[in-house]
């Protein structure tokens, strides 16, 4: 007999892409930035004290909140801070859903909402994006969750809906709308002033991408208080270490910096488009840091196979509409060209 | 109208001890560690490169379950690690309890079980401590619950259940024993072997207080693959950082500096349990680094407020059976010396 609960046992788990050990890999599969974070937050690392890390941190991380609140034009009371943005997608999970309060947000996107929903027993409606990743509006706002989750931009497609859209869909919205921007950084515009004028609406992020700091595990959650305060009230009491406090405001305070790595990312991202379409792929617009590209033939699954025999990584799900496609992350304009040489050899 | 769940809406949440900026205060609320953490840990958080915290840390930490595995005699198979302890324990809810799955602990304990229970939804059971701590034996054996918790050395009491009595109450049990020893560094014996010949023991360890590396929050659990793959299933793919990965590794691979420090502290324990009796306290026998101390007048809460005003820390709970008494961390020599002397004052 098993001692883990039925439910549990049964769930299948997030699978993130993998993480090899190897130097000379080219990786490219789980949508890191390719530039290294800010010199300045290898100096606050510096400073960090044995005293500091003797003492348990500040269980609000109050330092970073007032850094973000300056940074993207809100009040640290509108900002909660989490191990990583998963942890705050956690804590909403739990804050907002559960048997007796409905989880919506539209597929293919971020198959965490899933598990998290099953964890926490949540009843789910997904509700499935058009053809080219077009929104379904209507259906999203006729299911009205207690909670919508939206990834904007999405993975594994990297489209976006234009802000004034998702502000639509807040208003007539009568739960929760969170909004994933994990990928946002790399897109022409955002939602953080929406929850500035709604009381519905959470804007979540992470330094994972746009900031190159994946390594310490730094998310944080933006939405008026009263949503802040529900979802401080299932965190973890101490859920992020002192270390990276002191590396994540110091992060958010250099913003320029990170903003000049992302603009590079998207010049990129457009070459690396024209590339794969020249290379016989299809791919979305994108506005992320990645672009899903769908193949007939070989299969995409053979791609990423030959691919990864090269010693380079993409991520290929093989789920619903995805079989046919495989998510590349932009890399440097080196590991770029290495990949399209690749592939022209593979597909050519 | 509140987007937040009723269920956690009516949530009280975990009330930590108050984390003062002011660096005079004498801090002696929430059991940290009073000596810095080894050299060695400043040393390997030295090395942290760009790179590192620009890609996702391994989310297993597997450096850190080979460290661990050569130091406590296990193997890294059965080893899972967390963000800190309490992401760990939160693991262990979700995995083994539920509205379908009882858990069962002793209490007065340590609060935060009965907080993620209620997060959780799960049947909880109580089973009381008696009048001075000793172990509801056989209410605990007759509840068999589907997850047992038993914090030993115990919080808020300090009172330990030896070994051999912990390893009979697991051979009566049809479920999981979570036995949660964030303390034991300061303890006489450990249950760590009854991970090796039970397959429903789990040992729950933290960096926090022997190792004195409350702040990077990194805790662990130790027990059969099997009961660590559940726990696995449930938690968030990259719940440890970077830095906190290299930080754990190099402090349990030094232990003897963390036995040194422990070995400080056991010491100034007893001189402050004879301290406080002479001072009409009487003091539970405690094998952690803190005491539990009851005052018939002036009352708990007066010599709280007392020693604050004197700019000392230390911690009232005023829950059932607990309205009466302070839990007093263990200092430095120096730190219970101010404390020993305001206490003269205060109730003399």
């Amino acid at each position: 007999m098993s001692f883990v609960r039925e439910r549990i046992a049964a769930l299948e788990g997030y699978l993130s892409g993998e993480q090899p050990v190897d130097p000379d890999v080219v990786k490219l599969n789980t949508n890191e930035n390719p530039y290294p974070p800010s010199p300045r937050v290898m100096q606050a690392i510096a400073t960090v004290t044995p005293d500091m890390l003797r003492r348990y941190p500040d269980p609000l991380a109050d330092r970073f909140r007032q850094a973000a609140a300056e940074t993207f034009g809100v009040t640290p009371e509108m900002v909660i801070c989490g191990n990583g943005m998963d942890d705050i997608l956690n804590l909403a999970v739990r804050a907002f859903s559960g048997p007796d309060a409905k989880l919506v947000y539209p597929t293919p996107t971020y198959t965490l909402y899933a598990v998290l929903a099953q964890i926490q027993a949540s009843i789910v409606q997904e509700v499935p994006f058009g053809t080219d990743y077009e929104l379904p509006f209507d259906q999203l706002a006729a299911a009205d969750g207690r909670v919508t989750f939206l990834a904007n931009p999405n993975s594994p497609s990297g489209t976006f809906v234009p802000a004034r859209q998702v502000e639509e869909l807040a208003r007539q919205l009568s739960g929760v709308l969170v909004i994933d921007e994990a990928y946002v950084d790399f897109a022409e515009e955002n939602c953080m002033a929406l929850t500035r004028r709604h009381g519905n609406v959470l804007v979540f992020r992470t330094l994972s991408k746009g900031y190159s700091l994946a390594g310490i595990r730094f998310g944080f959650g933006v939405g008026h208080p009263d949503l802040i305060a529900g979802l401080m009230k299932v965190k973890d009491s101490y859920n992020i270490d002192a270390i990276a406090i002191e590396a994540a405001t110091a992060a958010v305070r250099d913003a320029k910096y990170s903003r000049e790595n992302c603009a590079k990312v998207r010049a990129e991202r457009e070459r690396l488009r024209r590339g794969l379409q020249e290379r016989g792929f299809k791919v979305l617009p994108s506005q992320a840091n990645f672009v899903l590209a769908r193949i007939g033939r070989p299969s995409a699954q053979k791609v990423y196979e030959s691919l990864k025999d090269r010693k380079i990584l993409v991520r290929y799900f093989n789920g619903p509409g995805l079989a046919d496609k495989l998510r590349i992350t932009v890399g440097t304009p080196e590991q770029n060209d290495v990949l399209l040489s690749s592939l022209g050899e593979i597909v050519g």
